[in-house]
């Protein structure tokens, strides 16, 4: 591995403006950056340096307003919500507070946006320097939350010229077995302990990694958007509440499908009857059925009641979408076929 | 803020055994350690030197039962699932895939658990560095996943004698706004700053991190435990599908509640209506109604059906509990009352 770190502060950057030349900025102040440092780089400074500010009213409701405004206008998707706290999916991907718009460290008549594509940025800044004649990996920082745990750690936005993994697959340890944890999400700990020495309003937007090996520095390294994992392969990709919200909603949409045939598991079908259980009116029996043959379900289900007044079958029919919001529950398909004395319900695996 | 950081290995600890002393071997290696340096100390070793072991079976069925039975037993509450993916909280609150069981570094017929109080462990190690006259923050680290990004980064598990948050509150900065970010998770960082000079298989199992502020490190510091969030405060204390399966089943079980008495948000109710406008039968009519007096209710609607047969009515029973779904999915909390020609839904706030 390495003979060790060391993270180094760049000072003396100053104030930066829309059009400022980062990379003369940066080596201007940090003339002792040497071949094969790592620079981690405040994506403030770089949102700034590229005109990502978006012109508010510097208080009051048309403040407010339009900080909504432009949060609606970065965001792709919204994650979660609670009280003043809104989690987005940015447009690049991120998950973050307030899809990373921060009014801090400049002045109350504008926001800044996160770089339109960091790992542009992160590229720019690298050729930058390799004009200068420096071979430097670029990471482009920002402070983000997490899931769990309280407090924030500095993330990789953007990359360039380091693989943002160290990939573990195929060692062993010293025992023989293979290793399984296998994905190191290296810059995001780059990104991590450059902001140790970075501090929030101290003029350190920039921190220097010096001694990472050189093996992880290179051209062809993939950006930070390798790390992104996107809605569909994240298992937390909806806050609690808004997921235990569209399973609601799901129960109050859930269609007559035409049924796929699957199996059913017979252990999530007693899950989902004990679930429904107490919820049902003592007038319900449901027993098992033998599925319609061609209906392409697996299994059948038939609900009856003992009260067949206009009250009883409307009761009846509440516990059938009872029953089937259950089934729902546990991955099972229903088809509801109700006929005047009760309800089948065909199932099939999903 | 500081001058810059050394992140240092130290090598040559070798294979650590129940009963082991760290702080000897650790202090044997790195004699260099100094006053105000923080360590960071793999939680394997940790684990391994206090025995918290585990014997299995090398390999086959009985090794996986056996896996399965440690992981119910360091399980708190499973948070998700997929594949062979298990995420749970631990009992010390920890959120990590196989509540941190790992079999790695050890021989095949062992499994090592996390240390049962990383704090204390902590606590302990910076103990025996100041029975020995150094004053150094102690950090137990380990690998943990996270939610939205890809790879896996190094975090405290355990800490002591330096302060694990970092707090802005009350700064401003340059342009006089006061930061929005006010809570850095600074153990986290340390132990991200630590893993990039440990490695996985290189016997590196300590990092010292030389220079961070003394103000940082003192004996009154709160322990990694700080940075536990439980699940009541955490917007993603379930995965997206078990918090989905939880609203379906949830929609399943609906209670007829006596009803809070609380308003609701008339934008909430449009969007219920709207959630379930294509769900319904066309012949359910749903009708806006007055509350009935002394109920708890705050409005009420009424549905009706123009078909009366049997079947009919069955779906208008469906059809109010689908209703009653999509508006507890928007809070609002339903009373239902069917009678001879339809059902009255009471509702309320939550």
């Amino acid at each position: 591995m390495t003979d060790g770190l060391e993270i180094l502060p760049v000072r003396g950057i100053g104030h930066i403006v829309a059009g400022d030349d980062l990379v003369e900025l940066i080596a201007a102040a940090a003339p002792w950056i040497a071949d094969g440092d790592v620079l981690v780089v405040t994506s403030k400074i770089v949102s700034k340096a590229e005109g990502r500010l978006v012109e508010v009213p510097a208080d009051g409701e048309a403040r407010d307003d339009a900080r909504r405004e432009v949060l609606a206008s970065e965001t792709a998707r919204v994650v979660a919500r609670r009280g003043p706290t809104t989690i987005v999916q940015t447009h690049h991907g991120f998950v973050m507070a307030a899809a990373g718009i921060d009014a801090s460290n400049v002045d109350k008549t504008h926001l800044v946006l996160l770089p339109a594509d960091p790992d542009t940025s992160a590229r720019q800044l690298r050729a930058g320097f390799r004009a200068r004649g420096l071979d430097v990996g670029v990471i482009v920082s920002d402070t983000m939350g997490r899931a769990w745990r309280n407090g924030l750690t500095d993330v990789a936005l953007g990359a360039a010229g380091i693989e943002p993994i160290r990939d573990h697959r195929g060692e062993t340890d010293p025992y023989g077995n293979e290793l399984e944890i296998t994905q190191m999400a290296v810059i995001d700990e780059l990104a991590a302990a450059g902001e140790l020495v970075k501090g929030k309003c101290d003029q350190v937007p920039v921190a220097v990694v010096r001694g990472y090996p050189r093996s992880g520095i290179r051209d062809s390294s993939d950006g930070a958007a390798v790390l992104l994992r996107d809605a569909a392969s994240d298992m937390f990709s909806l806050g609690t509440a808004e997921a235990r919200a569209l399973g609601l909603r799901e129960a109050a949409q859930l269609p007559d499908n035409a049924l796929p045939g699957l199996p059913i598991d017979p252990a999530a079908l007693e899950r989902a009857a004990a679930a429904v259980a107490d919820a049902l009116s003592p007038a319900t029996t449901v027993t098992p059925a033998e599925a319609i043959t061609g209906s392409g379900a697996t299994a059948a289900l038939h609900l009856t009641t003992r009260d067949m007044t206009p009250i009883g079958l409307m009761r009846l029919g509440a516990d059938a979408h009872r029953l089937r919001a259950a089934l729902a529950a546990e991955s099972i398909v229903t088809l509801s076929l109700p006929h005047d004395d009760g309800i089948r319900l065909e199932l099939s695996g999903h």
